[in-house]
């Protein structure tokens, strides 16, 4: 076969930077798992008309068929590759309601497909970890305040540029369009969406022919104008004059957000009034998440209130849930060169090997210590040891023990300082540090 | 919408299956990591050509287009999802041979979709967890021996049913049906890999149309009942007269395999004549897996040696790999009612709340629980205790923590004993025990 080449869209990481990955997600789902969220995972693939009921993605859904369907077989025939984890978690509530527990709290770490025209950081595979806790019937609005905390803890914990969750509350938009008599609040949200791409006189534009007025569009440019991170911003909405009960229900439950986001993570959350997310399942809070100094990539975290996904007949399941973009994340910073792992395997040792016939006792040097944790190879072959060094040194492994020829105690050099030492494979260990590889961070 | 449906095919755990595989895949990567294999994730698509390549699965592959593709648009028309995980290997080596070094040891663990026919432990997509080492030029055999040893770890660790890997190299059946000078040794295998189908006259029936006459037939028949899990098997071999140069190769192979899992676990590996493998990639030594007493159910963990799946012009990466069937080995054991988990959440405590506006100092304790590493929940609503610990109980959760009154110390119950002691937050600790799900098995 010719040599492959990368398909435009589906990123696939080298070695180095997979560890890189897996550091990230096993921090992301450790966090999850402290506050208490059980591990989920749905299958790939949902019947085309759940994919499709909100119409918007359609044109970004990959359809299956099987290859040796004959064209009369149906039965695969509405099948398609989920494009969020949201509306299969919707899916797998509905169909598993009496035996879950609510309020139920889970997470959910996969990849999803958007047959998208790729771009940094967008493409058309990519993993994402999400939180929701859905409830029945009613969900309290402090899980709305809670979610925000729980990413604040996973996202201080990665060597990236520092986040900042941007708030808003589709009811504070709703209520402040309803209370200036606009006649389509859903067109004009979308349209304000917008507002960092085409400008305040390119939303003045495309909002005159919903019938917007030149001073309502003024009004509406000023609530999207609305920034703060603390509850100050209420003083400022009431400020524009207009009056409607959703606005007042909105702006606290917003107020409530940003001032427990206040008390736990200074500065982690602000209430952004022109946010307004657009998939048009979010009914109260929505949420956007920037990077320092990288805000152009667009959001790395994103999410809302929904309390019409989930229902079927009289049963109604409420949620609320955020996303991290975990590819769109490490796309945009290896991009920038700004993460790097200290070796691009996990092993901390290289079993040197000075004749073939000894690779069983080698062997068993490494079986000692793997059993007390410490990631071990046997060198491939018994090359003179310079070559076997260069071996550890071009993968970044930090240590190579020598086995002691007849009688002689064993050593292990630090490849690195070239220190070599007495030592026995029953009770040595290296230093924290050399253990698992090092991940860092060029913005912290 | 109407009460969803599951997908037949499709697999969903519950909260508490998950945490079961989560335990499994946790386990099985650990080893992997201990036995220095990287870690890779490859793009779920491959081009259409890539899956087909082998024929063989041509069937079973999932096709792929946007929803929105207009007819002329090409440019998606030939992707498919992966079968395995072994085809997006070797591909990945190809495309980025020059980035990565040799010989590269790397681990998968991901889904994989096939339209099969689903039945017990079979299914349309399934997750895999795949080692493989892969060479330039050139394989060491020590390879081949060297990865049931990291599967014998890797299930030794899980409480399921004794696994015996079984082991047959498919140098030692090429040479032997060359020995016998039968006209298409590739048709042999495929029938003999029949055998516990349709039986010894079964196999006789169906080479017959192949030329090999009744004698031929005893011997092939008398070589696949040969097993032993040490090297005798070498002279039951011999005795059957056959002779030839590849046979001698394969036989010596397959006993440095048996005797070197002798050495490490012994039992832990047999080597099995009539073994062969229907992917037809494998070159060198084959190996299929059974659980004690689950034998019915198939193989649990597969592979083989292949020398001719990457290769692109001058370029050779000969491979030797395994693949744990996680979603078959689960979906068995679920379907026993084999294994248990104590709870179907991480939690290991819930904050009692006694009235709503104490909720932010509930969410403190929660937060210094979980920075010691305390899975911690804060209650949904200041219900009545007894509804808090009813919540509590539901999930499994082993502990209530009830924040003291004005100047009283907190108090910690465990809701199994029914014991209450008071605690701080700053220094409790659950025993080990109870700080995460209990997994267990029925069959240990």
């Amino acid at each position: 076969m010719s040599k492959p080449t990368p398909l435009s869209g589906f990123p696939e990481w080298l070695p180095a930077q997979r560890i890189i990955e897996q550091r990230f997600l096993d921090h992301i789902r450790r966090t999850f798992e402290l506050y208490g969220f059980a591990s989920l995972e749905t299958r790939a693939v949902e019947p085309l008309d759940q994919l499709l009921r909100k119409g918007e993605t359609s044109k970004e859904v990959y359809v299956l068929r099987r290859l040796q369907a004959d064209s009369t077989d149906s039965s695969d025939a509405s099948l398609g590759l989920h494009f969020d984890l949201t509306v299969p978690f919707a899916r797998f509530v509905l169909e598993n309601a009496g035996k879950l527990h609510f309020p139920f709290r889970r997470y959910q770490i996969q990849k999803a497909w958007r047959g998208e025209r790729p771009q940094v950081g967008r493409y058309r595979e990519f993993t994402q970890a999400d939180i929701d806790i859905v409830d029945r019937d009613t969900l309290p609005a402090h899980y709305e305040a809670e979610l925000p905390l729980v990413i604040g803890d996973a996202l201080a914990g990665l060597p990236i540029p520092k986040p900042t969750v941007l708030v808003n509350n589709r009811k504070v938009l709703q209520g402040f369009y309803q209370g200036l008599d606009l006649v389509d609040p859903e067109a004009v949200m979308r349209v304000v969406d917008k507002l960092d791409k085409i400008g305040p006189a390119g939303v003045t534009a495309e909002l005159s022919p919903l019938g917007v007025t030149d001073s309502q569009a003024r009004l509406v440019l000023g609530l999207a104008e609305i920034s703060a991170d603390d509850g100050s911003f209420v003083d400022d909405v009431r400020k524009l004059g207009v009056s409607d009960p959703l606005l007042d229900e909105g702006l606290a439950e917003l107020a409530a957000v940003v001032e427990a986001a206040g008390a736990h993570s200074p500065g982690l959350c602000r209430a952004e009034l022109k946010i307004a997310r657009g998939l048009d399942y979010y009914t109260g809070t929505v949420y956007e998440t920037q990077l320092a100094g990288l805000e152009r990539y667009g959001s790395v975290c994103s999410g809302g209130r929904y309390d019409n996904l989930a229902s079927s007949g009289n049963d109604r399941f409420p949620g609320v849930g955020l996303s991290i973009g975990v590819s769109r994340l490490l796309g945009v910073l290896f991009g920038e060169n700004a993460l790097s792992a200290s070796r691009s395997v996990p092993t901390a040792v290289l079993v040197a090997v000075s004749a073939e016939e000894d690779r069983r006792s080698c062997d068993r040097i490494a079986a000692q210590l793997r059993a007390r944790g410490i990631a071990t190879e046997v060198s491939p072959s018994a090359a003179k040891f310079g070559k076997q060094i260069k071996f550890a040194d071009r993968r970044g492994i930090p240590y190579v023990w020598f086995p002691g020829a007849e009688g002689a105690a064993d050593t292990v050099k630090d490849i690195r300082s070239g220190e070599q030492v007495e030592a026995s494979a029953g009770n040595w260990t290296p230093p924290a540090v050399d253990l698992i590889p090092v991940v860092e961070g060029t913005f912290n």
